[in-house]
């Protein structure tokens, strides 16, 4: 790094990167802003997230691939929280004076990959020299048509709650890399994949947002913390039915050759970024058969929104228990 | 930090800051985005940038006052630098978790108070856990009328050149703090301040970019590589003269008393965030007695853009030297 600078790393990486032209963007890299046109009558949204080294991820645990992948893709998934579309995204990085300039190429290409998918150009950044560890912040705009953002507080007792596909599988990816050895031989790559290379359901959103839905969340902490979220916003309760939370099988397998519970997983684990949604019961056909047949993706209904605070879980003997916030907190894990 | 929480912290430094209500700001704080809604004909800015303890700021050198005013002082600069005006930031954390949490607040404090006299509200944010030092990563949104951005590219052979404020300041005022007990005694006050609370001309960006300028850069960097950026991307050189350079006395006695050249402060320093500009020269009448009779502030005449390309420094016994880029490179220094 210190032999190529920091002008010329720049612009290596900005050749990397496919070129973000026509709207809404008007000027990428390259001045002292970049420079979008949203659509008239559209609002703006805005996300700020930091992945660090040692904290949110490990270089022996993903490739500089995966690392740039996930960096932009946790940020995305709160646009896709939102109900929202991705305009563009500007990265800071903060590098390591060691860190080789390929490994940071990979990461660039891997963001690059995952900004092509999701339609959300790379628009700008900037490039520090960190002291110690490789920190890298995202930013990222989206838009949705004038008031229609799909805001946590909008749950109503009665709701239905929902989430898409499973849940549990990045924590279950991110212990079997903890315990490598305890993990051999298992059949792994599907929730080691969820862990390295999280996919937003961003599409997903947009269609919840627009048929019904009252209120959305990502879960990037865990469903417990999600959750409560919402509940908390909204001036609401909620009870869970535990045998309806979906997991799927190598959750499953992997949590219990580690002598972990599946279910803790799946309410604690976070980083699944699936969605959980609250909306009137009578919607569930729309939602349910909209996202199967649109996105291959399941959409199980888990419980309700209730009068009152806290999330309830209902165990299928009829016995229950107050659901403790149990998901990500920075500074008590 | 541990004892209290991320969530905890959330919601006390939420209270420090004053509440976002009104357009353009539909939703601060508090859901998985902000969100805003910027006026219809009008192009959005984005800048971001990272302040890292031991590479940007000490914390035995600046207050944390200081230190969050300093965070969102750049990221505002870079929007003054396209003549526009902010409309919200979001702000990443990455705090070790044995930071006073009164830490986080006096710099919450210092922030809220720049944010409030450039009229840019703090709309969002994210906290996370460092694993070593304080790192704080910004994200200004600003706007301006449709295809009125001030752009680097836009320098013209013949275009005069322009600087405002005076140079070497910030430069004097950390020297001094590396230094000091050659600065004992001395009067640096002054530049100390530049260094700590940098102080964006936005008002007068705005004001230049209305009034016929055509290309404009705030000095971050340094002189030398933030004219060079408007060089290259405009595909021009430039001839600047050495004796009409400003300096303040205080800038020159601090370098004085230390041993050091004043003139290498005010062309290399950088961190001054005064702006660098170039217009027809038929407009110096406009742009000089404008800036000085609206915002009381010196516009100096400090040479002019030719064809070629790289910076010429012409001294008065018009001996001449090929100015190399010699500003901030975060892997060179």
């Amino acid at each position: 790094m210190h032999e190529l600078g920091e002008f010329a790393l720049l612009a290596r990486l900005q050749r990397r990167l496919k070129r973000a032209a026509g709207p809404p963007v008007v000027r990428g890299i390259g001045d002292d802003c970049a420079v979008l046109r949203p659509a008239d009558g559209h609002d703006l949204l805005v996300t700020t997230d930091t992945q660090e080294e040692g904290v949110h991820f490990r270089r022996d645990w993903s490739t500089p691939e995966d690392i740039g992948w996930r960096c932009l893709a946790v940020n995305v998934s709160d646009v896709a929280a939102m109900g929202g579309v991705p305009l563009g995204a500007v990265v800071a990085l903060s590098l390591p004076e060691t860190l080789a300039v390929a490994f940071v190429e990979a990461m660039y290409d891997g963001m690059s990959a995952m900004a092509e998918a999701y339609d959300c150009p790379i628009i700008g950044g900037n490039i520090s020299k960190s002291t110690e560890r490789l920190s890298v912040t995202i930013t990222v705009l989206g838009s949705t048509p004038q008031d229609t953002a799909a805001y946590r507080a909008s749950a109503r007792a009665g709701d239905a709650i929902w989430v898409t596909g499973d849940l549990g599988g990045a924590k279950a990816g991110l212990e079997a890399l903890i315990h490598p050895q305890a993990a051999t031989g298992l059949p792994a790559d599907a929730v080691l994949t969820r862990y390295r290379r999280p996919r937003p359901r961003l599409r997903e959103a947009q269609f919840l947002r627009q048929h019904g839905t009252r209120s959305l969340i990502d879960l990037s902490d865990g469903l417990s913390s999600d959750l409560a979220h919402i509940c908390e916003a909204s001036g609401v309760g909620a009870q869970l039915h535990a045998e309806h939370i979906p997991i799927s099988d190598e959750t499953r397998r992997v949590a219990g050759a580690l002598g972990l519970d599946a279910l803790t997983f799946a309410l604690h684990g976070g980083e699944d970024f699936e969605l959980c949604v609250t909306a009137p019961p009578d919607a569930a056909a729309t939602l349910e058969q909209g996202l199967r047949g649109q996105f291959d993706c399941p959409l199980t209904r888990i419980g309700t929104i209730q009068v009152g605070t806290g999330v309830t879980l209902r165990y299928p003997d009829g016995s229950e228990e107050s659901l403790a916030v149990g998901g990500y907190d920075h500074f008590r894990e």
